[in-house]
């Protein structure tokens, strides 16, 4: 399915950087992506959360040197000019949307775009973010992905001290999502279907852990939570966590289940809300790997040789990850669909 | 079904006061208890929107004199003691629930609360509401179930000048819903199912009317609103309302659906919350009356002889009714069920 392709990347416009991709991250939407899930343009390069090394900027660039190590998130640019974008919600952007990593339409050359499970990446330099030394780069990679998305939710809804924050699911954003709350002074706990996995999830930060699948269990967290990440994706009942929440607590979704249902009565009973987040803001991403620097934060990863990347893609499918698959580019010429 | 029933309200404790009544509004949850929903205990006296004027005060009252103009609305009484009631949100008191003004349980002598349609109502002056002498008592009564419950909301959302606020489903809660948003300076759309009506919606103050079984019309109302007050209680796709919602917009549901499926794609994008709410709590019930005053606004009511009641309840079932039907009770003994 996935299968070695050469193509060029444009020539730099006056405000792109080249990156030379030492890891790219792998995400369940990948693994739609190479099924065919949202009908992409074929051929397609898979990858949204690279890291690597500037290779060459354009002639405007002022960010960013040659040698510098930064990485790249899912999307690499939008409007600039509707409302959302203005008021730097680029990731909101009402012109379409955000132009995706790959499998997006460049908003000038109108090419495909095509992803990180490459050599090089060309992207404007207001989406391309600085990576501290002190991150080690393979571990980095997720945050521009999985990592972005649980931070903009946490950092959306201001998760702090004084909160105690619910996180459902623990993979690849569930894991970053403890990390995050624990770190921004949140009491969290996390829930899992799992109970195997109750002491290496404590390892990541977590308070406390609730086993969901005993309904005694999740019923017994009543009002608990001020603030409740739910990054699972497959079909689950909300009303437990609704009812877990305090007055006026939130339940964001993060995962990417089609449609939930929602009993109104644990809405109105306490006042909640479910609403979703997705991807960050390019100000929010780029705060997030010196805030991860500082409080010693990457994802927990097994890093792949990109041959691998079938390996990688079936993994993940059956769920035999912890937490989240990086495969090593550095070794590449280009691999592609 | 509903059938005259004599019996004695309690004696006044010393901060109780009791009420003469002269209207009660009926409301489709009275339907819903002369049905046998949520297993009543009969004999069952209905009716939670209530008008009269003091006829007793008990040794402690201080707020209310004997002829006072006074209101009760669906609640009665709280602990007074969990962190939401210590907060001014008795509404959502976590001991249980609040004390419902009928078919609840009295916190002290475990009586059963009868409502009222009935000529007196005895109730803690912490929970009895003056109404202004600009208030007509028969319009006013409304204001106390439907009205409380679209005041909290729209008062909780900060509804006010420079939002745009839809209102979908004109019935009692939307009615005033519309006047109410429109008062606080907001633009208002309102949607309604039924093309015949938009003339008589727009004479309530909205800006605009959507007829929302055109599924064009709907569209064509992306990323319009800031906040959406969903007072529709029949089975309705919440997708195309969320999709109209801007930039971290909330759709607040307070029909009784107890269901209802939510596009996660349509949270996500735009960053949309689904909540709920119910009726209000004693403070913001208490500023109510006042504004209405000031604003000149009442429930739009169609009166009865409390012998109708039969009638009215019928009329309610098949939703013959613009926009509350109120019971004359000055006529009565007792009715009860």
């Amino acid at each position: 399915m996935v299968r070695p392709w050469s193509f060029e990347r444009r020539d730099l416009r006056t405000h792109d950087v080249a990156v030379a991709i030492t890891y790219c991250g792998v995400c369940y939407s990948d693994v739609e992506a190479v099924r065919g899930v949202r009908e992409p343009t074929l051929p397609l390069v898979p990858g949204h959360e690279l890291v690597g090394r500037v290779s060459a900027v354009g002639d405007d660039v002022t960010k960013f040197q040659v040698g510098d190590s930064v990485a790249i998130s899912n999307c690499i640019d939008s409007c600039a000019v509707c409302d959302e974008c203005r008021a730097g919600y680029q990731n909101h952007c009402t012109d379409g949307s955000p132009t995706l990593t790959y499998n997006g339409v460049d908003r000038y050359d109108g090419r495909r775009t095509q992803g990180g499970w490459s050599t090089e990446y060309v992207a404007t330099e207001a989406w391309v973010h600085r990576l501290p030394d002190a991150l080690d780069p393979a571990a980095a990679a997720p945050l521009m992905c999985v990592g972005t998305t649980s931070w903009e939710a946490s950092r959306h809804w201001e998760i702090g001290p004084g909160m105690t924050v619910g996180v459902v699911g623990i993979g690849g954003l569930g894991h970053l999502g403890v990390k995050f709350a624990k770190a921004l002074g949140a009491e969290v706990v996390a829930f899992t279907i799992t109970p195997d996995h109750v002491a290496d999830i404590k390892a990541l930060g977590a308070d406390d852990v609730v086993v969901s699948s005993h309904p005694d269990a999740l019923a017994a967290q009543s009002r608990r939570f001020d603030f409740i990440l739910d990054t699972a994706s497959g079909a689950h009942d909300l009303s437990p966590y609704l009812r877990a929440l305090r007055l006026h607590g939130t339940m964001c979704l993060l995962g990417i289940t089609p449609v939930v249902e929602v009993e109104t009565r644990s809405l109105r009973v306490g006042r909640h809300s479910v609403s979703g987040s997705g991807t960050g803001s390019p100000a929010r991403v780029r705060e997030m790997p010196d805030f991860c620097a500082e409080e010693s934060i990457a994802a927990d990863v097994e890093v792949l040789p990109s041959a691998q990347v079938t390996t990688a893609l079936q993994r993940l499918e059956r769920g035999d990850v912890r937490y989240r698959l990086v495969l090593d580019l550095a070794d590449l010429a280009a691999v592609g669909s």
